[in-house]
Parts: structure tokens; C-alpha cells; sequence
């Protein structure tokens, strides 16, 4: 926090409006708040929500921001109240910032911190670059075990919280019983993968992309529809007798999609909406008020990090499986150009080594 | 269940296809099944269903239906199944019929029993008549404890376990906690009622009728919003600093009601919607989806009436408050009259005696 | 139920006082209730609960009771109140009967069915025979889908919904989350099967018996304990960082191995009890009142009974794996010798055709 | 946090060893870490822990404490990462110091909190003087509202939260369910203030004090046993049909209360333990083992504090009941010695005002 920090500067990706991005040098973040870390960057990756905001969808975001908001990392230096990290320590960093004192922590709903949430890569300078600023350090990083894979952990950043938390816990999964997942995305798959903590009894996956029905088949779901033909319902109410699915988990973020849960849930379901949605839907009620299903949204929390952590350690979950592509942060723009057209380059997620 | 039982007649109100309806001669039930119970009707009342019912709102209800779902009465007869009941027992009659044992029943969702549910005056005969019978008797009728007020009781067959379950229990009330009531008629006021076993912190009530509002502040309400200016959602900000209700309870069942309950839950609340809908409403998941916010429907199951009949004996509530007006069965269709203009006559619940 | 009926003969294993038990003719049971079913078995086993009878330790089950409360078989007939089952039906039978009605069955709490409940083989005579009468058929039996397993089936009439209800789910068992069971006996290892539905992160297994220990590694077990030295404390305590476990389940029934739960339990943990216990064990609560632990006790519902065919029929659990020995019905004292003799025959469970 | 601060002194209640106190002059306390708060206190009260301490039984706390975790007061410095309080802030202490960041915190279980806990007064100095040092000021003080009762709120640092939290939630208490509570002093008759939010049907206290068995009557018990004759559960009985009660909150700390609630809980309920135990007691798992139940232990988290401030702001409690007598801080000693003597003062809880 002296003044030759001040100065220096290095690379970073840097949102320049709708459509536009630079990788361009830019300064070194410094320690502003005495609860923050300074951290350099080992390994980033990039977020469905990274392409959103180069659309111009986010207006919270505005240009000159460094984006990403995933990631590990090694602690350079941290403010005067932080307590739980020091200088050297490897870290992970969560996509959300947590105070830990507000009415919202106070419950466990961290993305609602009233001076935290979503944040990094948003409204603050995020991972993308090689050092960041986390806020709220001791309640927002976790330490890296000893001998762990960094980039298992890089997918605890956002995408396997996101997916258990939204998906797989707001839709309460339970041994035995039936889950759809619309979307076979990363996030979907993310939930896919997350689900097999509760042993449900099928997991059906629905996409119009066959290479991602397949990827999902060989990450545990049990059956896969191709909901190209429009004719996604008839298919699922086959392979359920008729009842319809106790979980269905939107993971896309359209209308159409979130529709067709409203459609395949069971009497007494749940539909759990993870998708980052631009426009209302209809919802039926003419059809579900007297049903008994919940409907729930959610900003990830974050707040299964610690559980996550434990069955990463314990080796029930790969995450690795959700890695198709390394660059290096210099080749940064060209992993956007990857995962931004993953249709044709097969991308579920990129890790990016500083 | 001889020859002459079958024969005999008693008087019925009956529907008779959209708009008509006649109070009229009609058979007598019998025991069907073995675990059928007939009963002598002594009290029963008016649904704002069987409303919608006589509007042909409801097509699983064919003319020639004896209307009604609601009631107590005495025990004349019961099939050779029935263990829990005898002839001359005094019972409570759920609105919903319970066979206990299918896949629904086991998980407490009586609502969906494969072979029961809200079948009385629907898809069977109901209640406004000198005599009902009930399937599934040892699982959908109670006994009435000496001494019990038997008109209090009358409100425990549909309107307080609809208000509690699917208005209270769904939306999560908690001590402490802010609560909006949108829609003041019979059934937004059982959820007001029994939304005080809980000791919310706020209770809002909202309707377009202050006669209606009078009335909930007196039942219980701290504060009241005559939505008729279109500036509700203002109204209730301004009650709540800005951050709206842990619980929005939709009583009403229009788009306009279910869309205003979407604008004023807070981040981590609850919709509870217990409105009957006739067409789909806009739900602007561009808004909520990260909101953290759980929307729930139900049809009411009475699963919670044991628990009810305890709170009543207990004294903690007073059903007799929603009673405004008495008839005879014999003037069945003047009750109907004051029942269906209740704006004007201030009708709440009606108690029909045989 | 006819005349010739009622004086058929078949072949029971009855219980004749402390120590003594026959296999011998006895009258075929015929329906006496309208919901009764009789059922031609085709396979059962033997509980260690049926060991605790002969030794004399449960009164309720008099000299002469035909012992037994597990199994699967043929529906030969059913009470004229019975509408699930039919003769020909094959069928799972559970070892709590249940009304389906009472107060308790309607919590679900089927074990204190007011006229059910463990009744089979303890106060009513039970499947250990070649024909047994089931009360309350509707609700507790269950139709057993084409091509299922019988022998896995078997497992599912006690065994396994007792590991998962009283220990598994009383004990409240997370992804990640620690384990303990001290016990590896046919209870224990059932738990330890079902626990993994839940993913937990480490399931340390503690018992006297290295062979039975083997086997709970072979059924998932991450680590094991011989209690034997008396340091089992110490050990488990090394291999959780000093904390304990997060649920520890008792599958013995002394006070010695519920008191090892105690010292083992982290704060804010579960106790979750499944050993019949003959006697008083001492509660530390002068170093547990402020520890935030939960102690739970229960005598199985069987109310977990669809989830766990639905997941069996998922293939997420393989029960066969705890059936060692096969007898024919005509050898079950041989099968009583084996299974009580378990230290030296290494037995589980053993299966006994019809 | 200059100089002349530090040399400061201040008068302060003193631990002197078992059965010594003295009120004597103290070094003022200065902030030690930055997220300190050093508050002058203008109210605080005397817990039962503190006549524990005198009497020795706790040995973390060691002679030359200044006793005291109850209170309110005037912020007049904070440390420079305390971020929620600033100087001249009104605030309610919590005896619960919690870091809002371990492991513990966030789970909410702040008690376990691994740097906070019920440390003041306990291990580091508390609140029985002009001033106190709390650490963790930002997520363990509350502000105080505008025009808000500082005496009720005195009840908020421990008491309330102890008998809501360990009694009525551990305890489950629900609508129209059976309460009994063992033991009428203030933890008691705290639980039964509480319990009331949630509209139990029957409340009924157990003590062997007839003059505190008549306050709980006018708190709002529903029924009331004087356990002197050693009749208590056959008493209890006869009240309940013999059933027993849903929920036996334990608020004394000896075996004979505990075993009594044993005795008095009914199949499927919970025994809520909120006293300090010294010795073992024993538990009845003989009978107890097929019986449904939980016991559950907790120190206070004082998690619920949020909540019970909008109860108490909604008027849905009035804690003022509890205060029976008003001290100045000059006379604390004579304040303890008519709070050690409840029976003959008919002390509930005292306001000692600086």
C-alpha cells in the first residue's frame, strides 16, 4: 500500500461498451478498504454472465471495468482487519462478496450484502488481469487445502455454487425422486453434477444441442431429450408415466424454456429458475394454482462453498469434467472467441493461467 | 342401505348448468363404498367457489350436481370400512376427501389423493343438502368435541385450512416478520387470522373496498391500503422503508393482484398465492430472478386441521368472527343472494342451518 | 374365507418361551379385518430383533406368536375393504402396519399407528411361516414392479428404512459432511448404505469385529475403527482435526456405544439412535449443554418405504450386497443358527424361501 | 484511544474468587483490535450464569473479571475497521460476541464462534461496569430505535434469546401443540414469554414455587403444576389424556428436572434443554428408544436478536414483565444480593443504571 504499489500497472481485459473489449494495461489495484486483499492471479476463467455484459445486458457494469469474477489466486498483501488471510496464502476467490455483519448475511443471503454481492467484474474491477482487489477478504476467499487441483477449484468460483445452490438446493432434489435440467449448458451441467450429491432417481436433460445431451449423459443424466421438435413435453411425460417431474431446473433464461418447466413439473414440484432472464414469461396459473408447486429464483449465495469444498476434498465430485480449453492470459480475447462460439468449439469452461 | 333408504327423498340445491341453480327434491344419498359415511347435514355454508361454480367457471362440475363442500352434521350411517365413526357421531366435514394410503396422501397432499381430493359438490354430491355422503370417512371427517361451537367449526372445513395452508404455511410467516395480505374477502381474512399464530410484525392489508379494510383492522390488521388509487406498491414501500414484505399473499386470483404481490415481496420473501385463476399472468422474472424469492400455489389439503381443531379449543382464534348472516336451508337461495352481493351486504360467511 | 379355509394347516416357526422356539404346524391365517390381506410368502429372513425375542427381552410377544416381520410374496386374499391389492399381486410386506388414519399416521409417524405399528411377529403372528395375515393391507404393502429382485426387495421390509430413517435422516447426513456409525452389524451397514444417497464426506466405521469392518470399507466406508483398544475417541478424533463428527449414528443398543456418540459428536452434531437399548445410559449433559447437538430416537416408520423402491429401482443402492446365506423355510432353525452365530458364519442377512 | 484514555478509571463489579466480589475501581478499556467498540454502558442486569461464577463453578472465568454480558449503552469509540457504529450510537449489547466470518458464524451458530462466543463477562471483562470493550462490534451490537424501551431491551442481551432459541425453537413449538415448561424463574418464564409467539394450546409450567407459578399464570401459561409433592408427571398426565406434551423445555439444570421431562414427553415430541448442568443425568433410552423423540442442547446464539427486535418494535412482547426490581450501579452489590435471594425478594430481573 506505498506509493511505488500505487503506480504500477498490468494486464488486464477491460470492457469498452456494448460489443467491445481490450486486453490493455491498466493499474494495479491497491488496497482501499481495511477489510480488503490484494490478490495475483494464478488461474481465471470465463462466465455466460462475462458475454451478457459485452452485450450491453448488465447497465450496472459500465466500460473502463476489468472483468471476471472467478478465480485463484495468491494473496500479495491485505488491509489492516483482516484476520483470517495473510501474504502468500493461495486462495480462492468466490464470486461474491459477504460481509458477513449485514441483516442479509446475517441469514446466509450473501449475494444481498448490502455493501457486497456480486460485485467483482461488475461493479467493481474484477479477476480478469493479473492482480484484483477482493472486498470483504475473510468472509469471501477460502484458503486452498495443500495439495489440492487449482483448477477443480476455479469452478467453485461461481458455476458449482450457482448450480447446486439455485438449482439443486432451491429445487430440493431428493433420493429417489425425478429431476429435469432445461439447458445443458455449463450451469446446467453444473446443476447435473451437483444433483448426484442427493441420488435422485432420474435426471433428465433437455437441450436442442446433441453434443451437450451427450456430454450430459456421460456426466450422469439418465435420460436426454432433444427438444429441437418442439415436442420436449410429450417425451417427458413418457419417461415419467404421466406425473411429470419432482425438480425441474430452468438453466437458460428465455421464456420458451421456463415454460416448458411450468409444463413437465409434477403436482407438489418445484421449479427452480437459475437462467439470467431479459423478459417476463406467462406463468399458468389458470394451470398451477392448484398444484402445490414452488417456484423459486435465486442470486448465488455462495454459502455452500465450505460444503462444496468437502466434497471436492472427499472426491465425490470432478469438477474438472467442466474444462475443455487452457490459454494463457496474454491469449485471453482468443478464449473469449472460444467460449463465446461454443456450439462449434465444443466449450464448456476455459481456464485461463496468468 | 336397504331398499327403503334408496328411495327415500330429501331437499338439495343443485346446480343446473351456468346461471341456474334450484333448491329442489332429490334422492337421498346411500353407502357406496365401504368406507362411506352418510351424513345428516346441521350446518353448512357458501363458498366464493360454488360462486364460480354457477358462473360455469368450473367444468368438472356437470348440471344436476348438489352444490357445497363445507359443513358439520351427525352421522346416520357408515359402511362396513368405517372403523374411526358410528351412527349418531357429531362431525366436522373437510372440504377435501383423503383416502390416506395412496402415494399422495403418504406425503400429507390429501389435495391430490388419486381418488379423492375437492370431489364434494364438484364431482360428486355436496353439502347443502338434508343429507351428504362422504367417502373416505375415517380420513376426511373429525369428530366434534362436546361443548365445541359447531358454527365456529363450520369455517375449519375449507376457509381456515385454505387461509393457513395455503396463504400462512406456504408463505412462511414468521414471528417478527412484515406480511401483505392483497384481497379482503372471506378467504384473505382467514389468512389474516391465522397468520397471527405466527406474531408477524406488520400485517398489510389490501383491497379496494374500506368497508372490507374496516374490517381487517379490526380482525387483526396493523395497517391497511385501499389499492383503488393504482399507488399501492408506493403505499407499502413507504410502510415497509423501501424494502417490501417477507410474505405477499395473493387472496384475489386476477393478474393485476398476483403482478402487485411480484412488486412489493423483498429480496428473500415469499409469494403465497391462494387465488383461484381463470388466465396466465405476467411474472417478470427480468425483475425477480435474482431476487431470491419463492412463489407458491396449493390447493388447500387440510392436512392442518387436526393442528386448527387444537388452536380452536385453545381459544387462540375466533372462526364466529367471519360469520355475518343465519338462513334456513329452506331459504338456501336468499343466502345465495346475500352471499354473491357481498359488497353491498357486507356478507362474509354465511351459516345455512338444516 | 371359507369353512375349508379356516382349518388349513401350514408350516410357522413359533416362539415357545425364552430359549425355545419349533418349526411346526399351524393353523393358516385367515382374514379377520375388512382391510386385512393374506399373503402366500415366498421369502423372508430374521432380524436381530427376532434374536432379542428368544432371548425373552420383549414381552409384548408371547409364547406361541409365530415370529417374523419381514418379506416379500403372493397376495392369496384380501378384505373386502382392501382396493390396492388383489390376489396374484406380488408384494412387498413393511414391518410396521399402518392405518393410514390416526393421528400419528397422518404425521407419517407409522410406527405409532394406533392399531398398527410393529405389530407382525410381535404381538400378531408374522411371516416366519408359509401364509401371514397383514393388517391395514392398503398402506402397508407395496405392489412390486415387474422384474424387480425379490431378495433385494426383502432387505427393504425393515432393514434398510430403519439404517435411513433412524439413522440416516434423524441424523441429518449432508454432502460433505462427516460420519460416524458405531456399529457394523446388518443396522449399521444398512446405514452406511443408505447414508451415501447424501454424499457425505467421511464415513468412519467403528466396530469390534475387523471381518465386519472389511466389509463396511467394501460397502463405502472411508474409514474404519476397531474400538477393541478402548481409544476409539482418539482415533476418530485424529481423523477429524479434533472436531468430531457431524452426525454419529448408534447401531448397538449399550450404553457403552451410545456414550462413545457422545464424546464423539462435534458441536452443533447429531446423536441419531437405532439400538434397541435395554437400560439407562448416562447423558453427559455437563459437557453437552452448551455443544448445540441434537439426540434423536426412533422406531421405524417405513415411511421412507417409495423412496427407497424408487431408488432401488434407479440402481443407486445394491441391498443384495447384504444377503449372505440362502436356507430353504424348512431349514429356517438352521437359518436361526447361522444368523445368531454371525461372529463365526460372518452372516448379514440370510434369506429363507418358501 | 490516546494516552490519557488508557490511564483512565472507571468503577466495575469485580470476580474475586469463589464466593468474593468486589465493586472497585478498574483501568476504563481501550480498543485492542480494530474491529472493537468500547461503549459506555447505561443499563445492564444480573444473569443466574453470574451467581454461577461466584460460586466457582466456572473456572474460565478467572479472578479479576469484571463480571456482566447484559446491557445497553452509548457507543464512545470504535475500532478502525468497526464500519456499522460510530461514536454517540445507542446499542444493545449481545452476550454473544460473533466474528461473523469462521466456520461457525456462518452457520449461525455465533456461540461456537471461534474467536467470540459468550466471552464477556466470562473470559474477558463485561458489562457490570461504566464501560466495556466489545469485540466484534459491527455483528454483535444492535443500534437502538428512536424511542425505543432501553429497559425491555436490556432483556434482548441474553434472556429472551436464551428461552426462545435453546426453548421454544430447539423445541419446535407449533400451533395448538402441548408446552410444558420445567422451571418458572426468568430462563422459564423467558421461554414462555416466547413460546407464545407461535399460539401453542396449552402451556404448562412446572416449578416448585408457588409465587412464580403465579406470575407464569399471569405470563400467559395455560396451566400450572407444583412439582413439590413428587406428582408432577401423573399431574401432567391427567392434563394431557396421557398423552404427554409435543415440547418439555428443560430450564433449571439438574437431573431431576431433566429425567422429569423424560417422563412427561410424548411419542414424536422434543425435549428442549436450556439449563446449565453440573452432573450427568441419566437417560431413560430403555424406554425412550422407540419412542420418536429429540432432546437438543444449545448455548444461545442470539441468531433470533434481529427477529425479536421486530417483535418487540410490533409490540407482540413485553419484556418490561421480567424487571422486578431497579438499581444504581453504585449499589450493585446490594442488587446481587436481592437477586440471589429470589425466593424470599421475588426477584425476576433487575435494571442496575449507571
Amino acid at each position: 500500500m506505498n506509493a511505488v504499489t500505487q503506480i504500477s500497472m498490468m494486464k488486464a481485459l477491460v470492457y469498452q461498451g456494448p460489443g467491445k473489449m481490450a486486453f490493455e494495461d491498466h493499474p494495479k489495484p491497491v488496497i482501499i478498504d481495511p477489510t480488503d486483499a490484494i490478490i495475483r492471479m494464478t488461474k481465471t476463467t470465463i462466465c455466460g454472465t462475462d458475454l451478457h455484459i459485452l452485450k450491453g445486458d448488465l447497465p450496472s457494469c459500465e466500460p473502463g471495468r476489468i472483468l471476471g469474477h472467478e478465480g485463484v489466486g495468491v494473496i500479495e498483501s491485505v488491509g489492516p482487519a483482516v484476520t483470517a488471510f495473510k501474504a502468500g496464502d493461495r486462495v480462492l476467490i468466490s464470486c461474491v462478496s459477504a460481509c458477513g455483519r449485514c441483516e442479509f448475511c446475517r441469514k446466509g443471503m450473501f449475494s444481498h450484502c448490502t455493501t457486497g454481492g456480486w460485485i467483482l467484474g461488475n461493479t467493481i474491477d474484477g479477476t480478469q488481469a493479473e492482480f484484483v482487489r477482493t472486498p470483504h477478504a475473510d468472509s469471501s476467499l477460502y484458503p486452498i487445502p495443500e495439495g489440492a487441483d487449482e483448477e477443480a477449484l476455479v469452478m467453485l468460483s461461481d458455476i458449482l455454487p450457482t448450480g447446486f445452490e439455485c438449482g439443486v438446493l432451491n429445487g430440493k432434489v431428493q433420493p429417489g425422486a425425478s429431476l429435469a435440467i432445461v439447458g445443458a449448458g455449463p450451469i446446467g451441467l453444473a446443476a447435473l453434477l451437483t444433483a448426484q450429491f442427493y441420488s435422485p432417481g432420474e435426471i433428465i436433460m433437455i437441450d436442442l444441442d446433441d453434443n451437450r445431451l451427450e456430454v450430459a449423459r456421460r456426466f450422469g443424466a439418465t435420460q436426454t431429450i432433444n427438444s429441437g421438435d418442439g415436442k420436449a413435453v410429450e417425451a417427458l411425460m413418457k419417461l415419467t408415466d404421466g406425473r411429470g417431474v419432482d425438480t425441474a431446473i430452468e438453466a437458460v433464461g428465455v421464456p420458451a424454456t421456463f415454460e416448458l418447466c411450468e409444463q413437465i413439473v409434477a403436482a407438489g414440484g418445484t421449479i427452480a429458475n437459475i437462467g439470467v432472464h431479459g423478459v417476463p414469461v406467462a406463468l399458468h396459473l389458470e394451470k398451477l394454482w392448484d398444484r402445490n408447486i414452488s417456484i423459486t429464483t435465486r442470486l448465488v449465495d455462495t454459502a455452500s462453498t465450505p460444503m462444496l469444498l468437502k466434497v471436492l476434498k472427499a472426491k465425490r465430485i470432478e469438477p474438472r469434467q467442466l474444462i475443455t480449453h487452457h490459454f494463457k492470459l496474454a491469449d485471453i480475447l482468443e478464449a473469449y472467441e472460444t467460449f463465446g462460439n461454443a456450439a462449434r468449439t465444443k466449450a464448456l469452461k476455459v481456464i485461463i493461467e496468468a
